[in-house]
């Protein structure tokens, strides 16, 4: 068993070593909390498990604020005790979501690239209170060696006055060196982000923090509780082939480098499929630049593709994880984790000129992208880094499965019921029918690419008569909708169980 | 009269120099055509009225490509006479209007920030074919000193076959030296863009082209056809009161510095009253930078209240102009004009922490921003910069009156018609009747705050119903909406003229 006191370098810091009910017994009731976190990885366990048990006991609530999602142990044992009046920026959590969706939570969705400075500026209601953190050690002069992400916790351990740190033996110490720290200065002050290429090293290794700064000291050897990606099917591995067969024309035509851009890709099951099919891609020399590091990376690492790759998270499944913790050595020296104001950032990723590659819930016929809500109502998880990096990127595209439900659902409506991403800001759609490259295109050419080339045959004669029927309706106005008829499919899918007639 | 030839340096050059009408010969049907102008300003006018009766004769058509609106003798002109099949990235002349929203032209309508890369890139269909730009004068290097606007005329001229240069007499020439002309390179070969502040100089006096690159100059006297504005109203004065009200505040609480920070505000009379309001401010010592320096700037320059003011385009009124023209020693000292690509940058937006003003056609009661269509259909203008500069600045402003068409329409709906803007990109609304603050707020309190604050009285309980309803009838779901009934405003609106019940 490992010995806490070996991970507090500083030994006048030794006696701030306390136990979790402890730690959690300084929180008061309506303070915002800012945690370390970005998906199930990198987040406290230890000190949110004691204050759930304090929040079951003392109808007890606070305003939780993090990198991204996090795990079971911290939003689902607070949900569960009822104890979260105000959630930001992000979350999967089931039992979250069901509060988010019946009134009892808050929720703030945010661009992620957004929520430090946010925070540093005072515009979330308030400043951050309480600042709890995941470490692999903490070293003589008191600053902090992250674990699996980095998030936003550089600027809540700045900002706040209480500084919890959870020291988790589980982590191994190989994750240190992997961090690379940088706050920029708020304006009128703040300077060009120095980064120019993904493995430029601009901070610290560490969050600087300081002795003085930290209040408490926490053990905990509970892992990450890392979830498994669904198996590969034959939708996603299409999308994958589609997504190569268009990189290679680009390349063709002058308009990409033969070792593309670096990749940025969204979190989950089809975004880890694509970068997967990029294994057995003719590039060479690839680079990431990205939110979340998932199993795709290493098997790209591994197969001699990947240069580098840099993200604020690494969210491997419970195999991956394993594979990094044996080969942490070689892995350690191609990936490095960066607070998600950098790793997110809209200067960067216009300067490095990123590939973005985000899943969408439905787009419309002319480009709009809705990434969040069900049927223009009930949260999902949340816009998450989606729009810093599509807004941004070289080129940006969308992926969906043309149908969900069994073909109840066509991801390609009339008009998005809800919208995170317009227009403006989509260069390309794939599903697993093919390749909409509506880049340059005016609404009504978008419109019939997108129906032609990315949705499902069974709605194609839909969409197609809602188009025309739009066009003669309104003499072939710019964007041609029926206002009566424009979210009828999610209308008759509330009422029926299926979007078809 | 003045002589052409002392407006081109270089001798050589000279020999160039011919008929508006020889140099349109050039151009031939389909041709992808980058011109000068922002705004009717710094647009060519002798070869477009010259190829606008050849496409009168010829039954000829082009891709025109700008940098925002231009002027009747170039947007009127070529729609006039049926010249245009693709037009890009923005436009508000009443001909195009029509023309595309009647199917004849195709439009894209972009970001700003977004046009000359992805000229560059090669994404708009095709590389430019011919660069038409406006010029004081050239260089004895064959370099072009440009007029009132930037736009993208670097890019368009680095990247273009042909280059027609417009030397222009009827600009004086001490505009020569309010520009600052910086191209970035693209990725993977990006550097960050030296500016951290407004009135750094990053680049040259001139558009860089070259003796060689230029094929014809072409004398013009036309001066730009700059537009009046609209006389300052009541509400637009208590917009403006409100946004200082709201600006005080932020002083006081410690979220804003004393001077602000640089000021961004959008095209149009709503927005140049709110730039004037700030005559009358506390202020001292603002700064600027934006897309277009309107009248309001001058005042503010005359009340010894601005340093300093960056933009890509200088649009006063008739008066206005005259007014500059009258006391250009004075304002060349304060005023440079940038390439769009950098006015609008993101990077710099988020860097300089602008506060960005903008005005809607409509907003919906959960904070997303309609920019651009009518009734969800119809385009008015485009989008323009507004994406640019909402995402990215420090506080973010959207204005509307809360009425138009004398109450029958609210401009505070259910659901937006169509979404330039989404309730992640805005921090506050403000109508004439005051102001909301949605930061940090989930969308039903963000509903709450838009209804009391924004709406006007005769629409307030209508609004109130529809959230409440939608709240039960979704238990209060994370967005609650009514599928059927989210766009009835607009259908209702469409089909009795208001939309009251």
């Amino acid at each position: 068993m490992i010995d806490i006191r070996d991970r507090v370098r500083n030994a006048a810091l030794h006696g701030k070593i306390v136990s979790a009910e402890e730690a959690a017994a300084i929180i008061k009731p309506g303070m915002n909390i800012g945690t370390s976190g970005f998906t199930p990885a990198g987040y406290p366990k230890a000190v949110p498990l004691a204050l759930a048990e304090r929040m079951k006991k003392e109808n007890f609530q606070v305003n939780l604020w993090t990198g991204a999602s996090v795990g079971k142990e911290l939003d689902g044992a607070w949900a569960e005790a009822n104890g979260i009046a105000r959630r930001l920026p992000y979350q999967t959590n089931e039992a979250i979501r069901k509060q988010i969706n019946n009134g009892k939570i808050a929720y703030t969705d945010l661009h992620l690239s957004h929520v430090a400075q946010m925070s540093r500026y005072g515009f979330l209601g308030g400043k951050v209170n309480v600042a709890i953190v995941e470490a692999c050690a903490i070293t003589e002069d008191g600053n902090i060696i992250p674990t699996t992400s980095l998030g936003n916790s550089p600027s809540f351990v700045k900002d706040a006055d209480i500084v919890i740190v959870e020291v988790n033996t589980s982590q191994p110490m190989e994750l240190e060196g992997m961090h690379d720290v940088y706050i920029p200065q708020d304006p009128p002050c703040r300077q060009p982000i120095p980064l120019t290429k993904p493995d430029d090293r601009i901070g610290t290794p560490y969050i600087p923090c300081g002795v003085d700064k930290i209040t408490y000291i926490v053990p905990c050897d509970l892992p990450d509780a890392v979830r498994p990606l669904a198996a590969i099917d034959d939708d996603a591995r299409a999308m994958s082939a589609h997504l190569i067969d268009f990189l290679n024309n680009e390349i063709k035509q002058g308009r990409m480098p033969k070792n593309l851009l670096p990749l940025q890709s969204g979190v989950g099951s089809v975004a880890n499929a694509v970068v997967c099919g990029l294994v057995n891609s003719p590039y060479e020399n690839l680079s990431v630049f990205t939110e979340v590091i998932q199993d795709g990376m290493f098997d790209l690492i591994d197969a001699g593709k990947l240069t580098f790759a840099s993200g604020t998270s690494l969210t491997p499944s419970p195999e991956g994880l394993q594979r990094f913790y044996d080969n942490i050595g070689e892995y350690r020296k191609k990936i490095v984790l960066r607070p998600q104001e950098i790793a997110n950032s809209p200067e960067l990723a216009r300067r490095l000129g990123i590939i973005a590659m985000n899943t969408a819930i439905e787009f419309d016929i002319f480009g709009h992208v809705n990434s969040t809500h069900i049927m223009g109502s009930k949260m999902m998880n949340g816009i998450g880094g989606s729009g810093d990096f599509a807004r941004n990127g070289y080129l940006t595209f969308f992926f969906s499965n043309s149908i969900a439900k069994k073909g109840a659902i066509s991801s390609i409506v009339p008009m998005c019921s809800h919208i995170d991403h317009t227009e403006h800001d989509v260069d390309v759609f794939i599903t697993e029918r093919g390749v909409a490259d509506v880049r340059g295109l005016s609404p009504k050419e978008r419109a019939r690419v997108i129906i032609k080339h990315c949705a499902h045959p069974d709605y194609q004669p839909l969409l197609t008569d809602y188009l025309e029927r739009a066009e003669k309706a309104t003499g072939f106005v710019h964007t041609p909708h029926l206002m009566d008829e424009a979210l009828s499919w999610h209308s008759r899918f509330i009422q029926t169980g299926t979007m078809k007639k």
